[in-house]
């Protein structure tokens, strides 16, 4: 305990004190029930005189932080957080919803992900020299706005922005209406509102074995079940297995999957959708990565198959542009994206209408599409620098496909190798990689490598490092 | 049905008519089980001929959207949404927790607010001319940006932001750290954020009779009660009656209440303190109007008598700047702060990292300050104007008291005369009005009357029309 109150501050010695005790309670450093160190000690400790301490004390104990137990002492007593904070209902959900060795890994990943001295060969995020930092800060310059448009948002998001994803999603082979689209705010809201908004707790959602879901929890949070398919084709057998249990959604990235950067053939799309029809799945289609394509002609969206509304489109544009746009949207019949909608408006009021202005710009004057051609050449150099790599180090042990866009490579071993523990050691040396039993429970054999975020002389690092750690 | 196919279109006649039934019926218009015309009359409706509509029928039954029983014609099938919408689980919430005649006038006032020729008298918005939609867009051309900020967020929002929240924060008498605020996308999300990581289904929702809360619904969809309290000090005899139930939180405006624009002596802020201190009921303190004190010393929030992290403050420019910035905070103890920022990770990843940089540079250039200031003057004159009006017409027949800030007036009838019949009569003459019932079950003698958002002529206008309908 090194901290001291100070003369700097504005409140007197035993305000600060009394400050200080409240924080490390409410933080949680000193647990209920803790014993306080001796008022002596105290004194001692924080370099004030006693009487400074007694006062302290007494204001807390009047404030029920602290209380005394006559001869043994005093002891932090409760506040009022610790029974909220003992049912915590969302992290409980969590836990309950995936194995607790990937819940740990994954946490050690987000927490060293913070820290600025680690090599990350697994973050799915665009490195920030590859964000256009600088275009999108000139085009602030040019955006005009209307109270109308910084006013309450329209339920669905701006009408302008609505218009012209119209327009842009023509490109990925989607014909709609504005009236057929909701603005969110990012990707993952799609995942949050269809959660609470369309399905049942218990309801399935369906998704490849190896996938992204298994990582972030938002439906695992509103009580929904994840259910593996080896194959999208198989789909059929599956659920005629859960008969009675059928009701839920098909989640699905056939463009670019998430972990495995694969894209789906025009079969399986075919066959999924044809199933899913036939007993009215619904299918949640991720396009986040379509636009990422090396060669765009080659995977068009399920959503160009349906005549029925049978699937809601997501997009984003946090892969392309910036996460910190904070929007996507989601295309589907008007009667569901009017009740998105309106799950939207009770929970957040709409997006940012800066953020959706800055998307119109970007979409009308072209920007969008000629800033979308640099990030996949890029990306391109970036995959085929990574692939060398994977070829100088990895061929005898390994195999992967080439991507065809995206951020990731999804890397095989011959041998179950990508344990736990080679994880951990990986840490020590300041590497953080995404071990496939992350995305896919027991899965040893996988790794997840991203060639968006790291540097090439990180990337070279990293794999040649990983290389010594694998005794194959 | 005005609707005919187009040769404008790049698609054909019978895909044109395919696409157009399918809308109807993904969007309700057809309802599962309608009898379709027959395919004679649809050729003379669409003006085409037979063979085109028979192409389009057989495309249609194809994709299981028609079907036909022998004998009997052709009828509107299932589609995959409804035994998803057939469960509107949010829906249902909100209906069951709340008096039916509530929900039908606020969803008809939802209705005609998006209508252009209707005199809005209760509208709880800054009217266009009162957006600082010029100064805003001038500031974009002074904001600079950093890879950084236009990353993923942190999880509690831009450091920059919340370090000039915590000077900002200081005019309300309001000592924090950065570390203790979490940015959220406005007011609202605080409810939402609150409801689901903080209270479980069943707890109680304490609030003051009359309340913004029962116009609302983030806590009843997440299964949390509402239980009016008469007056704050009396908190303590009500909660007696509740003990078993006394899990839940407090929720309050104590400054410039939303609807009664009153504004809590110093006693009751404290009795209300002290009284959940003593029982460990959280307080969620809104001070979304503080701002807007035309006097600003005049009442400070709750959240400066708090010493031991009891209150949760929430704030939001939404009321000052604009609402399309979605940003709002929340200041709390770390151990609560932190908890909210994880769930809003889940929801959203974060607050636009834009509306964050437009916000810092408001704080920092005094931008903000000085557009408050303007706005206060406005709304003073504003409601100056209103209340000669009162004066003027019902002087003989309602008392309120003069608004010492913020957007309304609780204007008190005589006799109960605000009915739903009143109104409704008065929706006709094109005038929307917010009775009291909206948010106190029964009261038919309270008006809440904004004049943040009408023009001069409109409140002359709508409150002349009001008397004219009063026959007391």
């Amino acid at each position: 305990m090194e901290w001291k109150p100070t003369k700097e501050s504005y409140q007197t010695y035993h305000t600060q004190i009394v400050n200080w005790f409240t924080e490390r309670i409410a933080c949680g450093d000193f647990p209920i029930g803790m014993k306080c160190p001796s008022q002596r000690a105290l004194a001692v400790q924080f370099d004030v005189n006693r009487s400074t301490i007694n006062t302290a004390m007494e204001e807390l104990k009047a404030n029920g932080l602290l209380e005394t137990a006559v001869g043994s002492g005093t002891f932090i007593a409760q506040n009022p957080w610790p029974y909220l904070l003992s049912q915590p209902k969302w992290q409980q959900q969590i836990n309950a919803s995936i194995h607790k060795p990937n819940i740990e890994t994954i946490q050690l990943i987000n927490d060293y992900e913070q820290r600025q001295d680690m090599i990350r060969l697994g973050t799915g995020e665009l490195a920030l020299e590859l964000l256009p930092t600088q275009a999108l800060e000139n085009s602030l310059k040019n955006i005009t706005l209307s109270p109308q448009a910084i006013g309450y948002s329209e339920p669905q998001g701006n009408q302008e922005l609505r218009e012209n994803l119209c327009i842009h999603l023509k490109k990925r082979g989607i014909e709609t209406t504005a009236d057929n689209i909701l603005i969110i705010s990012g990707a993952l809201q799609a995942f949050q509102l269809t959660a609470v908004g369309l399905l049942e707790p218990g309801s399935f959602v369906f998704q490849q074995k190896a996938s992204y879901l298994n990582s972030i929890h938002p439906f695992q949070s509103a009580g929904m079940h994840l259910y593996g398919v080896d194959n999208p084709s198989n789909l059929h057998d599956t659920l005629a297995k859960l008969k009675r249990n059928r009701h839920g959604l098909f989640y699905a990235i056939p463009t670019l999957e998430n972990p495995t950067g694969r894209i789906w053939t025009e079969k399986e799309k075919r066959d999924v959708y044809d199933i899913c029809s036939k007993l009215s799945i619904p299918i949640l289609e991720d396009d986040v990565y379509g636009e990422l394509l090396f060669d765009e002609a080659k995977s068009r969206p399920i959503k160009t198959l349906d005549q029925t509304g049978q699937v809601l489109y997501v997009g984003s544009v946090s892969k392309t542009i910036s996460p910190g746009l904070r929007i996507g949207w989601i295309v589907g019949p008007k009667t569901v994206i009017r009740r998105l909608a309106d799950i939207k408006m009770q929970t957040d009021y709409g997006s940012s209408a800066i953020s959706q202005a800055i998307l119109t710009h970007w979409l009308t004057t072209g920007l969008y599409e000629k800033s979308l051609v640099t990030l996949r050449q890029q990306l391109k150099i970036r995959a085929d620098f990574l692939e060398q790599l994977l070829v100088k180090y990895f061929h005898h042990i390994a195999t992967w496909t080439s991507p065809k866009g995206g951020f990731y490579i999804w890397l095989k071993f011959s041998e179950p190798v990508i344990t736990k523990a080679l994880f951990t050691t990986m840490l020590e040396q300041k590497i953080i990689i995404h071990p496939g039993y992350v995305y896919q429970p027991n899965d040893f054999h996988h790794l997840r490598l991203s060639y968006a975020y790291a540097t090439f002389e990180q990337m070279e690092i990293g794999i040649q490092k990983l290389a010594s750690m694998l005794t194959i």
